[in-house]
């Protein structure tokens, strides 16, 4: 291989390594469609097998650690991406074609240093510990770290659920658990920057060299072997279906705990009454949520119920012309766009026409022209598992019910999904029907919204993001909240008749 | 099929049915080897869809059920044992052979009143809830019931973890979940006897009539589609590791949860100085916990690990002459015999030497001699899997090391375990290598225990019944110890924006 640049170097054990790799990749500007001027490694196993290795020695010195030690380190994290945004911001808006403002700079990067800063304080206080003491029995028990996390992000978030700085790495590392970070190919530079952030912020930290580690791609085989090797103690994934099905597969056969976000189609029901007062407002606010950010966010809206009348076709004739109007973005990738044609495609082929969109847009960068397709119920209940299709993009489709049974009948033929939203009128005048649906829709998501669109995810104790499978591998767990998603990455220990000098420290006393 | 006593029925939808039964069964007496005269069936695919659909439907109503109510019933429920006492002890020991007393009568039946009915004070109280309220971003979340969960219960508890009766019912159903329960076919009639118990409890408690169903037996094949049903929510099983990673596979594969308790071998370390010390005092307690119900336990220790001495050979010769001396009682059946003289021989083969047992004993019942074995810790290091094979019944090897060195390497070859003890001196003299060991066993295990045998697992909130795989499926949960054990059987709820009088009750008001 002859480049003109150097391959990036992959962060394993605490320094900044040629990798053992057997390809390279060079990522585009989306907008573009230009090379950045960079080479990144894919991994081979040994990569990973080094990875492994020094981060099971840093899981047993972690065990020593007091959670201030890595609440100091979180903290320091959040502080030096905060001193490095201009740089990691414009990495990411090169990279991901994703706004600089609103989006990159003023939303997404305060709330990864927020998310990181809520963890510290969780890290700090033990929040996550669910202490339990019989003082009776002299039995004692609470949540300990699970060992080392696998954190693979997915494409759409290249800070907020970044491997090496979002969710899943701030609620492993809370835990005392050291991460492997899988950086996402379609951001690497970014992750490159914000490792050695993650990097300056361990040095002094007190913290293992390995305490954070990162790789950039490895083929499928080496992903499997990456998330079922006995070294790990869990996996957390957010992406596709089809790679997330796959690591499942490979996870549960090792008996190897994996948090999974990997598709949703967060249905929202405008219901008639409501419609008929609200047809422009809401229609602004479903144009507006399929087409921030490309519509690339799995809380976007992929499904719109509503019932047959003139109001959803002047509701349907409002969203067109919105999607019409707006200037689309470029998506993250040709791969992404080629995704989305082909998922639009899909849906059209089991029984979806297209009111707008479903096209390619010319010029530069790999943009869509913002896509709305309709489908009846009776079609929609028909082929109910054709018809639920993602398409990541700037994308929705409105299911036009005849009636309320059938507006019901198509709602229990739903899979689980992350969210689901209800909009009515303000007076009571949809309240029967709600009361109808509400019990039907309640069981297929993890975060039921009124009014709302359901695009954002706020940073809350209180928030789910989460659901039913097919929309994650668990219904018990959330990806977002502080302390219930660093849970996930813990083991429940107890201590029985465990003499009070041998206690870890959380269970002393009382 | 001629017979001259009446297949006994399934319990579904609320009625005592006839079963669409591909073949019926007949329990004997395990101390006798004689037939107890009744006849079971062998439900086919039909019974349990006839139970998912009643199921799934009992779900949807048992949402608008208030805690108060599940938890009346769950009391009644107790009540009626209480009342029935003498008959269910009767049947389950002449099913089981276990002894009336200290057992059945005044250990296990009253565990499980107990178990039912701290359940339901969790019900009535919502202590499983975890009420999250973000009042400024409006955002409240909480647990909610799981959906219809099946439980298998095992062959050596025919009251504490039966699935009409045991901990995961009392959970599942605690937390609002109807229950179809696969009672164990080694105590038929004991489920039997409880289900009926259930149902007067049930019969104007206001429930769904199938809030609780039972079914006998069914063949591998419609197990597997009973874990993987879309109607299902969960499955709780506790049996052997066999049939468990079967029925993980299925669920898995479906996407459904699935809580296991499979096979554990609770190593217990006994250190030197304490061993010269202690020497009749710990081969009494490892003897007793080992004979104790035929050792048919899965907490009972498999693995004692020694170092070499002659304290270590007086205490193998105590546990060996505990072991001739005593009478050993009947196995829970023919095919708990031949596994565990099957598992005896493999061990043998793998590199253990007999020191007493290893054989079938004359006479009446399925009886065992109680065996003790030993093995090198070169040996067992160089065979680590093979020599962790469950021997259930009335058996234990020790693991005889050479040296402190040897003890630290063959504990870091333990897979997953339910439980680990170290026994060791009160002086202190122990703890250099206590301090060594510790870390190691800690990682291994659900419950580690100090000078204790880990034989009894109380009903306390702090308990941990549960452990790393493959001891179980997840090392997060418990199946012992209210509410932690209930939780397993709830989704989160993420309630974003949602109207006040929309809200569930848990979650209104502050």
């Amino acid at each position: 291989m002859q480049t003109a640049v150097a391959t990036a170097k992959v962060w394993i054990g605490g320094e900044w390594r040629e990798s053992d790799a057997e390809g390279v990749f060079e990522p585009e500007n989306p907008s573009t469609g230009e090379k950045l001027g960079r080479e990144f490694p894919v991994s081979r196993w040994s990569d990973c097998d080094r990875a492994l290795t020094a981060a099971l020695e840093a899981a047993h010195e972690l065990e020593q650690i007091p959670g201030e030690k890595i609440a100091a380190f979180l903290d320091a994290y959040a502080s030096e991406l905060d001193a490095g945004a201009e740089a990691v911001v414009q990495a990411a808006h090169d990279e991901t074609a994703l706004p600089v403002s609103p989006r990159l700079k003023d939303v997404e990067l305060p709330r990864t240093t927020d998310q990181l800063r809520q963890a510290a304080a969780a890290a700090r206080q033990g929040s996550w510990r669910r202490v339990t003491i019989d003082r009776q029995k002299n039995i004692r028990s609470g949540m300990a770290p699970i060992g080392p996390v696998v954190v693979f992000g997915p494409n759409n978030f290249p800070f907020a659920f970044n491997g090496v700085s979002g969710g899943d790495f701030a609620a492993a590392i809370a835990a005392g658990n050291p991460v492997i970070a899988k950086a996402h190919p379609l951001h690497a530079y970014t992750s490159q920057l914000m490792a050695e952030a993650a990097a300056r912020a361990l040095k002094g930290s007190g913290l293992p060299a390995a305490t954070v580690q990162m790789i950039y791609k490895v083929n499928h085989e080496t992903g499997l072997k990456l998330v079922s090797d006995p070294r790990i103690g869990a996996t957390g994934f957010t992406g596709s279906k089809g790679a997330g099905m796959k690591l499942k597969h490979a996870a549960d056969e090792a008996g190897k705990p994996i948090y999974l976000e990997m598709s949703s189609l967060n249905p929202v029901v405008f219901l008639p009454v409501g419609l008929k007062e609200n047809t422009q407002k809401w229609a602004k606010e479903l144009g507006d949520s399929c087409t921030a950010g490309s519509g690339q966010f799995c809380t976007r809206p992929n499904l719109a119920f509503l019932i047959a009348s003139d109001a959803t076709e002047s509701f349907l004739r409002e969203v067109a012309t919105a999607f019409d109007s707006r200037e689309a973005h470029a998506l993250l990738s040709s791969t992404t766009r080629d995704q989305l044609h082909e998922s639009v495609q899909a849906l059209k082929a089991a029984g979806a026409t297209i009111v707008t969109g479903g096209r390619n847009l010319p010029g530069k960068g790999y943009r869509y022209a913002s896509t709305l397709l309709r489908v009846t119920g009776k079609t929609f209940i028909s082929a109910p598992h054709k018809l639920q299709r993602e398409a990541f993009g700037n994308e929705v489709m409105a299911v036009v019910v005849a009636d309320e049974d059938e507006l019901v009948k198509a709602l229990d033929q739903l899979e689980g999904n992350l969210t689901g939203c209800v909009y009515s009128v303000a007076s009571g005048a949809d309240d029967g029907l709600h009361a109808r649906l509400e019990p039907v829709l309640r069981r297929k998501v993890g975060r039921l919204l009124n009014d709302k669109m359901p695009t954002g995810v706020a940073v809350s104790p209180a928030m789910n993001h989460g659901g039913p499978y097919p929309a994650t591998g668990h219904p018990g767990f959330t990806a977002v909240g502080i302390p219930a998603a660093i849970t996930r990455f813990t083991a429940l220990h107890c201590y029985d008749n465990v003499r009070e000098e041998r206690l870890p420290l959380f269970l002393r006393g009382e």
